[in-house]
């Protein structure tokens, strides 16, 4: 067997998470799919002119959904960033269209008789990923959203940078909807191997300042470029190497909490069955709170996208 | 000693070359310039965010011209691909444009003290590469452009089509200008351990149409995305780990060719001086005769730029 | 689906093959293999300590027969190299030794039901990758026997050092037995774009004694070594690779000739269905004969072994 | 600038280094060293064989100390892993050997003008790096053993496999002498967001069993390989690329800590000018008493060493 992988959604990152996948040789195959006949095509041109310069080899296939059925991992980055180029917009001025286009996509993929796991990243991701799951009808495991895996990996560059080292020497999470609801778990977050909550005392530092920038740094990269594309398209992947080599790596990814009956971002084990076990967090009750209210908000504005 | 490599440009290919290097870790300090200060400090963040998911470190550094001093390459990226989405546009549409931002860039370049590799990228490459060199006062073997390393890549990806091999078991290359007047030097190019002459002539192959399929292979990319980036971008970090670890890969790039008196496509062997060696090829008279025409055009171009 | 490679035969080749494809996250399952129990485990574990400083994750089985059933490809590197440390040594002395072990493991390779590609490095390397695909059943297409791949390599360092370039800018093949009766066909070798054959007599160059110090490589890396393994386990892994991701690159690689009737090396067109198609060199006189020299004495050595 | 890095020591260890840095292009220039001229250029000529059929090229160098000076990164993995193995032996076996070895080495490396970053694999580890120090003069934070970077992934391996997931998902440390005195810091592991303490508690898991089960994890690969390779050497490249690319990763490695005055595993913060922020953790008295004790026995054999 090989690796095949499909990316539904050719915008900024859905080809930036293609172009990842073949400049590394993650994949064997890769099925490109997208309704812009002419971008996908120019994608995999594109793609496939890399190639020569290239240590390996990866076989793009385009828009054909039949390819789809022995995919090990599809991911949808179907979406339409531009909505979000205005005043006060945030991931919800996007759901109309992704739903329709997820009304699209998703009864061509079962039709294909796709059983392998589905990484969303489309936004607004934790609805998104729900109507995936449903329309779908595989598994709730067998789907996930992206979600906090990229607000995590912000707190984490802001927390590094505040404490003078590398990002992967800091752990902890974003839960909640990968959106304006969530929030950094200051109590599962540690750094020099203390609790930031304790050093934060001690250094007198403003952990509300540090959400605060966490959160404004996708904004700051949407303002510069219009768009997000590697942080973003760099999770879904470090998910898809997950799935694909069964790792059963702890991850803060959006999967069907029961407790909350909506999909939102808590840390699961992932593997090659998709989520595996799901976490079990020591929240505080202010963090449980938040993380109510992010579902709440997540399951209304699911119940309004129907 | 680490690896410090820096971007001049952050549009699309500029911003895929620094993706590609961090992605790979092929650099330990990466600096990136563009007089777009809200795009290139949104391109940083973006890397930033995905480092934390990645498995190496790169030292972003910001629009810090003085952070080039001991740069062993620079790729200049600057450009404005816009310019080239109307009837009848070639890559000298750019020319205006580039050669303002390589007055101004160039001489800051030079302040710097750099005394490395100057990877040219921008478009109409040829000139660009001719200007910087100029400009820089950098010896004509340190200043080089892609130029048809992309071109060459794509005629193997044509040739390999055709042949249903690897692209990377066919060899030969693509000559002259980076534009209308280059030429696949049919003469130079093997497959299936035969020149593709006595092969095209038993299979009834019509080499140019190949030649027109491969000159069209950026159209129709260009014209599905409104830019191109991953096979520049790749061709262009190929050639910077080539220089970087001395490599003394002979590839089909834009340097200065005294006969010819100008910077264009021929191959080469590069290292970590730069252009270490130019190749000797047998071309045919009808070769050589395109070769000349096309040495002529870029001279008319670059007097006219001047 | 997923990557599943197996390796049998855990010394210094087959441990070093494992090692090269779990640091590179090549494979998602790894089948490792070996009558001593003691020594797979302990490579198991060795390389399971290295995994939580890696990138990538790969899950190792060890012994199980019954794992091979779904892998892509299994790489053979029974043997013992001991054997070799002898006076007046060669290849051969291996022989009776690995044939029994092919007699014991080709069996079970059949039995577990696996139907994917068999890369053999077990020496000598044509005569046992023509008893692996007798006693496997398998068809000729999907056993490879790494071969001259290594010698080729040979090759083209010593032609790189002569010409003061990358050895992957000289072209060129080492045919035959992957033994002594093996030779360069200087026919087929190209570096700076020209035949070395013209090179060698404008520069006086004396191709013979090329050959003899690219024959004498092997002996001088396991004269210090004892044993020779990072050079032929990259070879082999790049063929894996070329299967895993279907390719299609042209390798020389031990094949089946039917105008010879044995297994020897000679490119072909490598893909995930094995062997592709067989390339057709234009060989002079003198390579020819030395070429059914080398076949005959593959086939006497074959009958010998019976 | 490029990068350089040098491997003093081809035993096993050593040439498994050489080989994780040649196969992945980690390094443009690579020193190898050796008093086994055969021995070290029989690995350069194997690794020299590989890069044909590699991806990345690197400069080999063999035994020219003068080599050294602006190396950014030596890696000393000078030994003799043969005496270990006898009964009762532990690393202090090696340790006249190594001395020995060290105080010949360390006035060339001194010599060269070398100011780098020394990475030690070579066993006893703390005593040898404290000795490295000494003698080459540079400052205490450019000299960096291994310790139990090793052990604290054996440690995750095993934690790992209890608990089902990802080793890279467990965090903790090993500490103390990279040796029999060593230690799993239990406070500090924590694995599905809990203090294993905690778990092992609820769990019914034995600790003390898990701590056996990681050390005898080394004796087991040196039982079976009669040596290790894989998961030393991939640790210590690690620390290499955390130290080139001045990534600012939290280790536990051997650095000195003034507080026991000795070379001791410890999580510190490791970049470009290698021990760059030594950790506090908050340890158990019966922690604290442990460590002291595997202090005072590297500080006698130190003592007993000079």
């Amino acid at each position: 067997m090989s690796r095949k992988v499909a990316v539904i959604g050719m915008g900024h990152v859905g080809s930036t998470v293609a172009h990842y996948i073949v400049a590394n040789g993650f994949a064997d195959d890769l099925v490109l799919i997208d309704s812009n006949e002419d971008k996908v095509n120019a994608d995999a041109l594109d793609l496939k002119d890399a190639m020569p310069n290239l240590p390996y080899h990866t076989n793009i296939v385009v828009n054909d959904y039949s390819a789809l059925k022995d995919a090990e991992v599809i991911v949808s980055a179907v979406g339409n960033i531009k909505l979000q180029d205005q005043p006060q917009a945030d991931r919800f001025v996007e759901l109309p269209f992704t739903r329709d286009a997820v009304k699209d996509v998703a009864p061509k993929i079962k039709a294909s008789g796709f059983s392998g796991k589905l990484v969303v990243i489309s936004n607004p991701v934790d609805v998104i990923t729900s109507l995936y799951q449903q329309l779908t009808g595989l598994p709730k495991n067998q789907v996930i959203g992206t979600g906090t895996l990229l607000d995590s990996a912000r707190m984490k560059r802001v927390v590094a940078d505040k404490f003078n080292v590398d990002p992967r020497s800091v752990s902890g999470y974003n839960l909640g909807e990968h959106g304006n609801s969530q929030f950094t778990a200051w109590s599962t977050v540690r750094v020099l191997d203390q609790p930031i909550t304790k050093l934060a005392a001690e250094r007198n530092i403003d952990l509300p300042e540090l959400d605060k920038e966490s959160k404004l740094g996708g904004w700051y990269v949407f303002k510069g470029k219009k768009y997000t594309s590697y942080g973003v398209a760099t999770a879904a992947v470090r998910l898809v190497n997950v799935i694909l080599s069964d790792a059963r790596t702890e991850l803060p990814v959006s999967n069907f909490r029961e407790e909350y009956g909506v999909y939102l971002s808590y840390p699961a084990i992932v593997g090659r069955q998709g989520i595996l076990e799901q976490s079990q967090l020591d929240l505080t009750e202010e963090e449980l709170q938040k993380l109510q209210n992010s579902a709440n908000f997540i399951k209304q504005k699911y119940n309004e996208s129907k």
